[in-house]
């Protein structure tokens, strides 16, 4: 019989979202008539923008005729959507980047979870902790890891964020190889300065690190001071992989398209000491195992770097923060302790009395019907936190808020 | 710095069809005026059937409305989708699949190329030779292979196909644990018959390996007696693995919809003998580092198992083998043997002479400009080889073999 890949069988069995799901049903079946609003998985609820849709519609037209009809495009992406990406994306804050540098993809979790296959399995992998449960998953995958351990997989560097050090990760005392950022942070809804983000591309310049910088909720930013690029730090392009996508800056989490920027200044090395371009590993990655994005997705993505698709896009952001403060100001009011929410679609809050997530995931499904999300779910140091999201509409958002403030046993 | 993985650099720099284009474009340059038909990469060219256009113009304006805008779908394909595709291309044939057997992605390239991710680096592969690159690329990416070697990579055992043995692979006599077959096949354009395919199920099932059926051109099918699915064949559903594309079946190469049905009792071992159900592996593979296909795509593809699509896409795939007809008989009349074209939207052909492939490629391109895919480029066995397609245009198809008739020196 064929053997089977055993690193898989070192991942837990239930899935975070799987067991929330799970309790969800239960307390749907024992209580028929309950009226649940749901705060906890990540998703968009807004429909596509206008702009988007025509350029999606437009794109139908054309695959409809033999003059205008396309097969493959290129594994990376078709230039007119690269082009406008650099030129809308990058240019204005001072960054160049070659159209060979941007691959668009079908998503940040796909190039999250498929770029570890270009490094060694020997790197030593560091990620924040709590986390988006992709970075580690992936690896542990890959064979990168040891076994689960007191809920921490061995070999991983873990690094702590908590309500202590302000959600700043420490810079690793021991070497690492593959450090996994992002920023703003799901599940924390924090971020980081310039300064602190210069810190780490210094440390991984000085160390010989590669950042792979998450930046999927880079268009949340609100406030002046946070790089939304972290090529806006100075020697960047020599050390980091930046991920960015269109699920939750324009909606596209059922529509998906993504891209990542693999810097040609981006290194690695072979076991003898030859250094190659991971720009060149990667598209061979890309253009062995995926062939692009649907046409028809990268004109709709193209659509949203339109100045009406700009605006429109702004519109349903700036909603979505409105959520964010309501949830925001009113935990607060209540006396709990928040974070996050203004510089991303994420309010983490410490749970009252250092109730244990799950036990107040339960408390908050039982007593007000409001389905969020425990921290361990992201990790060890996400105990004791708990995640609600603003991507919900307004009423649901404003109704969950008042059933927390009026109806919760605090 | 960061290690890389020092596997990819055993795969030779130069890719096919970057080569081909490389010829192509240095002969344009030197001879502007050239009028080139392209019967090389396997990519349709007629426009997406009335059918599928209106499921995709429909599921668009749903992603306008809140009350019907969907954000992340199952990682796993929508149930509309794949109950639609057991209903139709399963169980008409006797075929029984439960729903969560059948996975819906973004291309048969995609699954094929990380679908070995799920197995042991210790398994032995088996392809045919000639094959679709992928693969044996991906193989060798995940380190299953030693190094190229006279164009054979170490470990993999390679099963010539030629006019020598009518392109019917011999049963390994070395154990094997990972048999890729692509039926019908590309690059030769030839099929298995229902006799021919048990004996590779009863092979599987005797000698305890999983065979990774490739079925993207299963529509093109013509005669009677070829299974359509590998499941049409009594116990494959314990040894095999089946990958289905849009691509070809409906013109989707730049739509991207494909889809793989991994039967639950297809069973991995451990190395302590344990056994593991694939499904459960894959299912794993695909929750954590894909998002699934755009919602609008999956209604795309629903819509091709309406009626009226399902009449449409008939058409198309008649048009296309009326070409495939007409290269093969051109070609025959010349007095070239070519196999292939019957079953299948490619013809192969022998090359002249025995001419090497890539010469033959130069010929074509320089005597009456026409651009096909030479054998070499496919595997050490199609040296002699030459690939022309059946998806250009009838005029541009009619006119190719015309010139090829009057023009080409032989």
């Amino acid at each position: 019989m064929a053997s089977i890949n055993e690193n898989y069988l070192k991942l837990p069995g239930s899935y975070l979202f799987a067991e929330i799901a799970r309790r969800v049903t239960a307390f749907k079946s024992e209580n028929p008539s309950a009226n649940i609003i749901r705060l906890g998985i990540g998703d968009v609820t807004q429909p596509l923008v206008p702009s988007v849709i025509k350029g999606l519609h437009t794109a139908i037209d054309e695959m409809a005729q033999p003059a205008t009809f396309r097969g493959y495009g290129p594994e990376q992406g078709y230039d007119f959507l690269i082009q406008t990406i650099i030129d809308h994306d990058f240019a204005p804050r001072g960054v160049t980047l070659d159209i060979d540098e941007v691959f668009v993809s079908d998503g940040s979790k796909s190039d999250v979870g498929n770029i570890q296959e270009i490094f060694g399995l020997d790197n030593i992998v560091a990620i924040t902790d709590p986390v988006y449960p992709v970075y580690l998953d992936s690896n542990v995958m890959a064979g990168r890891t040891g076994t689960l351990n007191n809920g921490r997989f061995e070999k991983i560097v873990y690094m702590p964020c908590n309500a202590e050090n302000q959600f700043i990760p420490e810079l690793p005392k021991e070497k690492v190889d593959m450090i996994y950022l992002c920023v703003p942070n799901n599940p924390t809804g924090t971020t980081l300065s310039k300064a602190e983000l210069t810190k780490w591309v210094e440390f991984a310049k000085a160390n010989d690190a590669i950042i792979l910088f998450d930046a999927a909720y880079e268009s949340y930013i609100q406030e002046p001071d946070i790089p939304h690029s972290i090529y806006e730090i100075d020697g960047a392009k020599e050390v980091a992989i930046e991920f960015r996508s269109f699920s939750k800056t324009a909606g596209f989490t059922g529509t998906r398209c993504a891209y990542t920027v693999v810097p040609k200044t981006v290194m690695g090395r072979t076991a003898s000491g030859e250094t190659h371009s991971l720009n060149k590993l990667w598209n061979r990655r890309q253009t062995t195992k995926f062939n692009g994005v649907p046409y028809i997705i990268q004109r709709g993505a193209q659509a949203v770097y339109t100045p009406e698709g700009q605006q429109q896009i702004k519109e349903v952001i700036k909603y979505y923060m409105a959520n964010a403060k309501i949830i925001r100001e009113g935990l607060q009011s209540i006396g709990l302790q928040v974070f996050g929410g203004v510089n991303a679609p994420y309010i983490w809050l410490k749970t009252p009395n250092n109730m244990d997530s799950w036990d107040f995931f339960d408390k908050l499904l039982t007593e007000v019907n409001i389905v969020g999300t425990p921290g361990t779910g992201f990790g060890p140091s996400g105990a004791g936190y708990f995640r609600l999201t603003a991507f919900g509409s307004r009423e649901n958002t404003e109704q969950a808020i008042e059933r927390i403030k009026t109806k919760l046993s605090l």
